[in-house]
């Protein structure tokens, strides 16, 4: 099969690599569409070391078991499902998983992916290829919902004007209608108010030049380790800051402020894929348009500098 | 009257200072004893500048008001009680706030401060001005329980065998039964030995010598930069890290783990007294035995090396 890997020495198009083989409890899934996200940039720079084929935001089709024939999406995270962690409730944090295209466990950027059945989810009619390959991402969004309780009158800020902050910003104005997006880019900008959510360009990534313990909540998805410092003096005492920006690398910070203003800090990672995939077949959260960019799979590094250049939005490969 | 102030210069005695004015709806409290906390140590290291009267650890008996003749301790904000802030129910983070002796508001390393009338609390007659001198350091331990909820099986570390780690380890220890303290002294750890709290003795800072994700809260009580890095290390994903540590600088963290493992970090300050001085009123939490050293107010020199030497545990001034 066609297949994208990437080991110590970058990345690379296979013309016919080998396909992969289901696991017990496994199902191969022959990809239609796989995103670029911003862990991917990373991993590319080193980041996690992931070595073997990249890609976790994907739509495809199945190829055996219960949802045969389907269109499906899958969540990234394969768990043992017997540890105390999982039993615990908390799957996605299981400490014997490997996660598909990011760590032990070949991705979607392939014609074909393994995924625990469990981790399918079916994909309705209605919902095009185009809007469910943005499952995963806002799966993610919605994972803040899932971590805080938000009033409608919490005055929200999002530092960051590309995808993930895309996505937050609508599922936060669901619950909130008092979100104002912080970004650099005039473009990536306009998408947001498109939608009516408040923005603001911002010159630099100073945080004097922004306003001052002025929100309830404030949401870094700035892909960069000066978003954090920006958050915690964006936000008001006894507010909270949630982290969605994995980023490898040291953040140098003064740290006294979150415990003279009693801040909280919450790091956030994967969500609920149903609530992602109703919130689309509803049309409460709309992504037309956000695709800039698409290519085939041996057009990865043309792909990889567009996801990374500011005047792209989501880079898509097309595959099946 | 007798003081000591804090300036650019350092720590004086001054054998006759002028005595503090009551502003409106100010009481003045002729101060009995003092206790020096690791803040008044950073203080008098250039901390937040503060210039002034140290001293926010005080039992004295009020000289004016509704409490005229009694024993009382004071809470260290004084709020405006009408801002934004103050009217939404957090008035410790009023921003127009002074905190005594160590944010513009002379301290009580003095015979006399002043204290807004409304945050005097009168001290039980069968609690002594020996545990009455806890009250301020141990509200702060309580507060964690205001800010996070925890179950009886909780595992729970508290990182610091210094005092504020004692007073959270015997907080805690009435809500978990499965408290842990690290800490590095050996002889400071046999203190909660005696109060039935399991002790495990650390060799150093590094984080990998200590058991990696397998506490679900940990509180850094360490006081200093060192103390979070090893938190981080410590809790289970989806954890809870309270940080008690106030140091000034900056700290270097590698915070991806944050996101990963989804942690919550909560910055916790000051807390409810009437919570404190029930505690030692019903002898549920047991301070004797922890003033290792005394002092008057003009051997200052003394008492605050004491204070910063790992063999005492609490030292006082013995003022009125």
């Amino acid at each position: 099969m066609k297949a994208i890997t990437l080991t110590a020495g970058g990345l690379h198009f296979h013309p016919s690599h080998d396909g992969p083989t289901a696991a017990a409890g496994e199902t191969l899934v022959h990809v239609l569409k796989a995103g670029i996200c911003e862990t991917d940039l990373q991993l590319a720079r080193g980041y996690m070391g992931f070595s073997g084929i990249p890609g976790h935001e994907f739509v495809g089709i199945a190829q055996s078991g219960d949802m045969a024939g389907q269109r499906v999406v899958g969540e990234i995270n394969c768990s043992c499902r017997s540890c105390e962690t999982c039993r615990a409730g908390r799957p996605t944090h299981c400490p014997n998983r490997t996660v598909i295209g990011i760590d032990r466990h070949d991705g979607a950027f392939a014609e074909s992916v393994a995924v625990p059945q469990q981790n399918l989810h079916s994909i309705p009619d209605h919902v095009s290829d185009d809007q469910a390959v943005f499952v995963e991402p806002l799966a993610a969004a919605f994972q803040i919902l899932e971590q805080i309780s938000i009033q409608s009158s919490d005055r929200i800020a999002i530092l960051g004007d590309g995808r993930l902050g895309y996505l937050s910003a609508q599922v936060l104005s669901q619950v909130s209608d008092q979100v104002t997006v912080f970004g650099k880019h005039g473009v990536k900008l306009l998408r947001f108010g498109h939608r009516g959510i408040t923005t603001v360009q911002i010159p630099s990534s100073d945080p004097h030049e922004l306003p001052a313990k002025s929100f309830d909540i404030v949401v870094d998805c700035s892909g960069s380790t000066t978003g954090l410092p920006m958050a915690l003096h964006m936000v008001r005492p006894r507010g909270t800051v949630v982290m969605k920006t994995t980023v490898g690398g040291n953040h140098q910070l003064a740290l006294s402020a979150v415990v003279i203003d009693e801040i909280k800090i919450v790091g956030s990672r994967c969500g609920p894929f149903e609530k992602a995939i109703q919130s689309l077949a509803s049309g409460n959260i709309n992504v037309d348009g956000l695709i800039t960019d698409r290519f085939t799979l041996d057009r990865y590094g043309e792909a990889f500098q567009a996801a990374d250049n500011a005047n792209s939005f989501k880079v898509v490969f097309e595959i099946g």
